[in-house]
């Protein structure tokens, strides 16, 4: 089995824009540590147009690190936050000896380093030697990858407001099945159902077009992003059938994941088929489309 | 069919207390609107020692009540923010015709004054023939009521800090179960997986001495809610067998029910079985309480 993995090809600022988007210059006593909105003194806020007039808060106990890739603005703070080219998606895939090759794709080589030095237990993924590095972009690197290379491609973007809205549009995702086999899989970061449903719906007809296997949406909850939960595309191209939702894999069962890399803290079999389970909201708009 | 409602007996304040606790009072340009912590001017910001050092904001587009009963302060803003006693849950019991009677107590009538005036929508369920409102307290009200009188119990509680504490110990619990009919149900407010496993931990182990049919942790996601989820314990007395995950009424079959009151928006079989799916860090600590 071979895995593609296109980490972060993301937030690529226009000079007039910085990482929080100037998303409300309203609001008073609002600060800027190098393109971070500090709105409280000694806290991080994160305000966008993604969740106007909303704002989720970290106290910041000391800045380890600050700095200016050409991508993005790059903070470090002694809380854990992490993005995309950190390797925690790298570590986990690494768990599975059937994988025989990794390539990742990530554009921002700043990225990397910071993780290797701040969070080298995130970084451990970089580590293991079925693992490429290809710093670049990642729609670059797919649009040359010969067909049917991979047997999975996993896309962790950041949101489709400005430079990685390419990663929500029909030419990646045409790449992106053109690099996968046959009944090749692939898992992109879809947004929130409860911010982002338009957008979702949008996604979700893209991939209809595109991927004649299955296509699927699935959620889970992440404490420290915007609405507390994000979703996941997860489609299949033509070719051996694939359900998603009940894997022939079964994690729990899977002893040598599990003494290798140590028990995983969160998922199990019974979380993987409940993220499929979707409020009557989104399923209504999800199924008007797939089915 | 009858439910008793105890509905946010909640939020007594010390007189050196407020409603968002003074939880961080090193930072710097708070300001106090009422007892209400204003971080940002023109915001609301929910700070609290439940979550130390993280804080939610919402922006505030006009102030539109604003008062101090006995028992807590009450804010109504321009955004869509509830609290207990404000009919949401009469609102839903009332959508089913197997129900014969419904009480509801609450400690703070100003709670559902105003959610009459301005959440009028979600007070509609006051106006259910069936309902009945007890203002008073809901711990003083349990304990005057005759052996098994209810076949279901809602705790729509507040957190266990300071005053509503009592409703997370083993005195209530003891009350609620006594008011139950054998095999009958209570649903109680049971905080965050993400930040508060340790008070789950104990209200798990309550549960487990004083009801002894089944004790099941279930959780959902609240946007606006601190780390986005919340949980509910549900637990039943002795008696005939309830299995809660997999309930023999089927909300998506109750046409009646979708007919006279709206289809559901969020709520239906698949995510009522899904809530009750952990993440393994939890799922290794319940299953220790209850097993």
């Amino acid at each position: 089995m071979e895995v593609g993995g296109c980490a972060a090809a993301a937030e690529r600022p226009k000079p007039s824009e910085e990482h929080n988007g100037n998303a409300e210059p309203a609001v008073p006593h609002e600060k800027k540590m190098n393109g971070i909105s500090a709105v409280i003194p000694g806290w991080f806020s994160e305000l966008s147009p993604m969740w106007p007039g909303e704002a989720h808060s970290l106290k910041v106990e000391k800045i380890l690190f600050q700095g200016k890739s050409d991508y993005q603005n790059v903070l470090v703070f002694q809380v854990l936050v992490i993005g995309g080219g950190d390797g925690g998606v790298l570590r986990e895939v690494s768990r599975y000896s059937s994988v025989e090759q990794i390539d990742i794709c990530e554009i921002d080589k700043m990225v990397v380093d910071v993780s290797k030095q701040f969070f080298p237990h995130l970084a451990v993924g970089y580590e293991d030697p079925r693992v490429t590095l290809h710093i670049g972009d990642g729609v670059a690197f797919l649009k040359d990858v010969p067909e049917g290379t991979y047997d999975a491609v996993i896309v962790d973007s950041s949101d489709p407001i400005g430079p990685a809205q390419e990663l929500f549009e029909k030419p990646f995702f045409q790449s992106v099945a053109k690099a996968l086999r046959p009944g090749g899989v692939v898992c992109t970061q879809a947004e929130s159902i409860w911010l982002h449903m338009h957008i979702i719906e949008g996604i979700v007809s893209t991939c209809c077009q595109i991927f004649k296997g299955s296509v699927n949406y699935a959620w889970t909850t992440v404490p420290t992003y915007p609405s507390g939960v994000i979703g996941f595309m997860l489609c299949s191209t033509e070719g051996p059938a694939v359900d998603f939702q009940h894997p022939v894999y079964q994690i729990d069962e899977d002893e040598a994941s599990n003494k290798s890399k140590g028990p995983l803290k969160f998922y199990n079999s019974q979380i993987h088929s409940a993220a499929f389970c979707l409020p009557s909201f989104a399923k209504r708009v999800i199924d008007s489309k797939t089915s």
